[in-house]
């Protein structure tokens, strides 16, 4: 079996990081720690599509600022998001006179381009890395499930997707929370094909993300102060606990889930947030900082993804999910 | 400015690589030269979404075989294609237990990969990596532009979406031509809105590229062998030449595009190739095997990309594009 885990030795670093949320992202328990809250969902713009866009850019913007850098010092963005071709990060992308690696796991994005950026950093190939993702609740709405003016009524293992967009600068050494290692997940199926319930779709990736680092680095769940998933929501957030317990490895005590905390759970959110902006803002703002006033020192950050579209779903296909891990840690003092 | 381009010095080698060209490709100018040629555009699946995963599963099996190794030798599948949310590569995943990269660059996916892989395996993150994409003219056709039913007439200056899969296995260390830099691109955009003329929107993409790489390694054109570019098409492969002729670099001599040389030029093609899958099975095969046989020892590869959706096309947005570059050269004898 090949091995899952890259270890960085040279402590390629979190920098700086940026989050750009919505109004209802900004309303919710952990929206006072976003950098930049817009109330208006167009943003200004003339179409969501184009909101998003410039959610992106201002995240970007932001972790070049935040990192105390120019735009020039920055060798590559790493981008995703969740519109078809990704044409958020590519049209973001647009703007800079900066090489654009584009990149898509789904809800994955965010700790799958931080693991491809620990590498280009760690290896020395690039100095300093822009990694960014975002969701927008009205683009992937209209883009995945039905028009929003048709109001449809959600089912309550549904969850509500994110407004907002995240960025990290990675850094070749310097100061703060460094990558140390990354395991990359494998796509996981276990036949779910309700698209409304992607919080148990997701579980089963990242509980085999999980368990596949512990074994890969003799780890166990207590080596890390936080375990924090992307977006599987409350219920998911449950079988996630269970079925890891289940194979002898107890998450029960640190793990936290982006989707469960992001927002006030009431009857429109369900099982709460997801998207690839869910993890993006709550590990960008929230968990970072937390990072950097040593208040915890050492998380494992697993976005997950569902890896589905619209005409895989037509045409009767399960879910593919995926979980990419990277493990942040402070350096000790 | 940030460099641009990354120097792998521990000659990460395309160990194998591995071709599945549908039946117009085959019967092609170079349609001998691919390993695998399928009859029914279907290749025994219901649809052609399904189709195009088993294409690519067949390229990344192939890959495998050619290789000698077997798939749990491999670390890393780094993958992506044109559908919306890069469905053939994550479906085609499903089937490895082996970690998936979801990547997408549009049609310069290819290059992209292997900048990617080589710096997984250079970087010593990992030991082999399978990179593919492909691209079906039936899914790209209904997706992109009109239902196949409609009978659209094309104008002269559109392409044809090449069906293939391509895969090229990136090897730490071993015998072949090597990834010796890679020179990542960043998004050209020139104003262009007409999405039947990708060639001359990708031209000055592809030039960015180009003569960003010759002044960050102070190369001349005449280093190279070959300079391949992957989709531009008969127009854009001429437009290429003569703006970066204008700009000082005399291409004219070694370069040839994959959407070129793919097809007998009749009135169906009007310029050639495009598509994913066209400079991946070109260069998988074609060129891979003249390195191989050291007719030729330095190749530029570039791969080109069309950022486009079909709801920016509609917003009324220009079309972005990418182009990034990856060295491949033999060691001297």
């Amino acid at each position: 079996m090949g091995k899952h885990t890259a270890f960085f030795h040279n402590r390629p670093t979190i920098a700086a990081t940026y989050s750009v949320a919505g109004k209802k992202e900004g309303d919710g328990p952990i929206g006072k720690v976003f950098d930049y809250v817009f109330e208006d969902e167009y943003f200004g713009e003339k179409t969501f599509e184009k909101a998003e866009c410039k959610m992106l850019s201002t995240a970007i913007n932001g972790g070049i600022s935040s990192c105390g850098c120019g735009k020039s010092d920055i060798d590559a963005i790493v981008s995703g998001d969740l519109l078809n071709q990704i044409v958020s990060a590519s049209f973001a992308a647009r703007d800079y006179n900066i090489p654009y690696i584009g990149i898509y796991n789904a809800c994955s994005t965010m700790s799958e381009g931080l693991a491809i950026a620990a590498a280009l950093t760690d290896g020395g190939y690039m100095s300093r890395v822009a990694v960014a993702t975002s969701s927008h609740f009205s683009t992937a709405e209209r883009q995945y499930r039905y028009p929003l003016e048709l109001g449809s009524v959600r089912p309550p293992q549904s969850q509500w997707t994110v407004t907002g967009a995240g960025c990290a600068i990675v850094s070749a050494g310097g100061k703060g929370p460094a990558i140390t290692a990354a395991t990359f997940g494998k796509v996981v199926d276990y036949g779910i094909t309700d698209a409304n319930n992607m919080g148990a779709a997701m579980a089963p990736a990242a509980m085999d993300t999980l368990i596949t680092h512990f074994r890969e680095t003799g780890r166990t769940p207590s080596y890390y102060d936080l375990i924090v998933t992307g977006d599987l929501g409350a219920f998911g957030s449950r079988v996630l606990k269970h079925i890891t317990g289940e194979n002898g490895y107890d998450i029960s005590f640190n793990h936290v889930d982006c989707g469960e905390i992001i927002y006030n759970i009431d009857e429109d959110e369900y099982q709460g947030g997801s998207g690839a902006g869910c993890s993006a803002i709550v590990f960008n703002s929230y968990i970072y900082r937390k990072l950097k006033d040593r208040e915890i020192n050492r998380v494992l950050f697993l976005a997950t993804g569902a890896l589905l579209s619209t005409i895989t779903t037509q045409q009767g296909e399960s879910i593919p999910c995926i979980s990419h891990a990277v493990a942040v840690e402070n350096e000790a003092l």
